[in-house]
């Protein structure tokens, strides 16, 4: 492939940034990275993504694609080593699926515990341990979502699981996945966390709870 | 191919599941279409979608696929013929990202102006407003969002659009995409309407009036 230039706006702690770094390393795409700080946006992540004023975008060549899910399409196809999506249509479609569950099931449902209180917020935890229980299921049986590699899905996932994580630990001082309720996801997480192309993408543990408390405390005070 | 055994699961006025009966139809898929009552739902939509529990599941020899977007591109990767997203991988993120955007932006924030009053209201028909226009310039200059012909994008937005105008004009008794303030989006409704295999998908517009006019009164009194 001719000369490509590959520029990544992210942010340092965002699981949506990371969930395209981990992708780039894997396919072993050279890039630049810039870190956004989101309280002060660059106007070129502003020209980059004026619809959403969001990270992660990806500008390949000058075109510039925003939405995590979308950008991990767009690098599995535009470079073809190392696919991160199955091969088989039906595959390709229970890793879609699987991945939106995840958005909206897990990560959705997952914030929104931050939010309320009392009945509401048994409520939500439960949603959510049932939740992560169907995906527990989906993994039965398998290395990784992805079969015996690393794949789309848990690229999509261990970048939501992995922030719920510290999370759980950090402000609520409980293990999000534990190895009690949730073994399979556990030892997938633990397996994930091992890999050196994983652990160049996890944010500084430090800087990831300062953050996660942070944004906690902000978002018990805003309205629902 | 070999011979195909297609199924879908479907309820008449879904605008998902219009979704997919459309790219069935716009790639002649010879299929068997099972109508399901939502307030009774069949054993076999529940083994075939257990997470969900939803419509439109399409079962292709045997398996099943959820999720209209992901039941799109499968169909797509499936039968090649009449492609609905296009060849180049940029213009195929460009479709997706839209897509995403449809669904959060107009639909999802749509929804949500039967379930508040007063200043909420007025914000979220703005931001309704502002999504739309959004939405318009990016269809200018072109007979379709997929260029000369329908695509994944007008597939996905126009049972929306179909929708919500059927809605307004039923219920709310104004005009969603009016000519005056989206003239390209209108014009687009409009030409989407007169095109055969789409007519075959539309729902009879007195059964739909009657189910929007349920939906909307039993969403009144529901919770937020």
């Amino acid at each position: 492939m001719a000369e490509q230039e590959v520029i990544l706006f992210g942010m340092c702690i965002s699981p949506f940034s990371r969930r395209i770094e981990l992708a780039l390393k894997i396919k072993g795409i050279q890039y630049q990275y810039i870190e956004e700080d989101l309280s002060n946006k660059s106007p070129l992540l502003l020209k980059y993504n004026p619809v959403h004023k969001k990270v992660p975008v990806l500008v390949h060549n000058g075109k510039p694609i925003a939405e995590s899910l979308v950008i991990l399409e767009y690098i599995d196809e535009t470079w073809q080593n190392n696919p991160i999506l199955p091969k088989d249509p039906y595959s390709r479609a229970i890793a879609r699926f699987w991945a939106k569950f995840v958005e909206e099931k897990i990560l959705e449902t997952g914030l929104k515990t931050n939010k309320v209180k009392g009945e509401e917020l048994e409520q939500l935890k439960q949603e959510v341990h049932q939740n992560l229980k169907l995906l527990e299921k989906e993994l039965e049986g398998k290395e990784f979502f992805g079969g015996e590699k690393i794949g789309f899905l848990d690229i999509v996932a261990f970048v939501v699981a992995h922030w719920f994580q510290v999370a759980s630990e950090e402000v609520m001082q409980v293990e999000f996945i534990s190895e009690e309720k949730f073994p399979v996801l556990h030892k997938w997480l633990g397996k994930l966390r091992e890999i050196d192309v994983v652990k160049k993408c996890l944010p500084p543990r430090d800087k990831h709870a300062a953050f996660i408390k942070a944004r906690f405390e902000a978002a018990k005070s805003a309205p629902k």
